[in-house]
């Protein structure tokens, strides 16, 4: 995707301070004090401009939701769905997370979105990979033991990657779906790319995930 | 599949016992006696006409092949086809095993093929499908410890429901495929369903699962 510069990205950010969070490592262990209730907590990693955060929200008002997005100019787009949502149970956080664990203490999350992840197609650029066993370590510790990864993708090559990674490293599969949209799941909230690719013609393949 | 009822079969089965082995139960523990040799042993389940096992046949000359149907009509094709083929390193065998621990020993088989298997699509015949977990423990008893099951189908229903009977009986996914054709391996050989549903541009899902 091509960007074009947002200069006032940075000032948008921190205006909107009720839906990102600019501290988000303080937080580690205590990001139900934040949202202030005990609910379970969802993690969306990559959320790009933010249709699927604020619909799941708006579905699930009894969850709270954290979106990581690190492009600046992207995670505006993001703040303005959940801000026009309307709802309280988001916070986004414009992170280029190094490591997982640096954000959430050890079983606070109890599902893990990946999206339409870059699926890095060279092999040299697999330890990029979202679903790369030093990511599924990071996981594996800020999930909690009935936690799951739920993946959505278009792409038929990081979807085979990323089942027979979750394999090999000890997952149990859940579900494997190839084509999301010829089943149809009345509770599916569509992304921004799901919808693109859907108008194609492009099947949408989704798996459910967990540790053992 | 209609079958035209070949009365002739029985004869035609008998005639050719140094293809088909008519007491295979006798040989459990001792395949290797009988193909007179020390080779691996691969087992195909539902050979269908025969092409796949006859053309693996003449591909690995240094592997034994055992096909099973059931289908006595459909068999006797099978027949023909390793027949022609003129190899040495198959036996068939047209029995409807209730339990492949009856066939064969601990650890005796080094690879199991499931090409294009009944899918059995209703709930209430689950029990039925090749990749239920009562199959999948026969299949663990009578592979070697790096023996594999190579599953191809044209059905995505089945596949998304062995994907994931594999890997909740603890199976280990060595390759998920969902498009073989389109990725071409140079080595894969075709059934006759496979041909077909090629031909119709429909999309081959192979896999091939370990346990572990």
């Amino acid at each position: 995707m091509r960007l074009r510069n947002k200069p006032w990205a940075d000032d948008f950010i921190k205006e909107n301070h009720h839906i990102t969070e600019l501290s988000p490592l303080s937080y580690k262990g205590s990001w139900r004090d934040l949202f202030q209730n005990q609910q379970a907590i969802h993690l969306e990693i990559g959320t790009g401009k933010g249709q699927f955060i604020a619909n799941m929200a708006k579905q699930h008002p009894d969850i709270n939701f954290i979106g990581m997005e690190r492009v600046k100019n992207v995670i505006v787009g993001a703040i303005k769905k959940v801000d026009e949502a309307g709802v309280r149970n988001v916070r986004l956080i414009n992170e280029n997370a190094q490591d997982l664990r640096d954000l959430f203490a050890e079983n606070e999350v109890e599902q893990i979105y990946l999206n339409f992840s870059d699926p890095w197609p060279k092999n040299r650029h697999e330890k990029r990979r979202l679903t790369f066993h030093t990511f599924l370590e990071q996981y594996e510790h800020i999930l909690s033991s009935n936690g799951e990864i739920v993946l959505k993708t278009d792409n038929r090559n990081f979807y085979e990657y990323s089942l027979v990674s979750f394999s090999q490293y000890g997952m149990e599969l859940e579900e494997v779906t190839l084509d999301l949209h010829a089943m149809g799941d009345p509770l599916n909230v569509m992304t921004e790319y799901e919808e693109k690719f859907l108008n194609k013609g492009q099947p949408i393949y989704r798996c459910r995930a967990q540790f053992r």
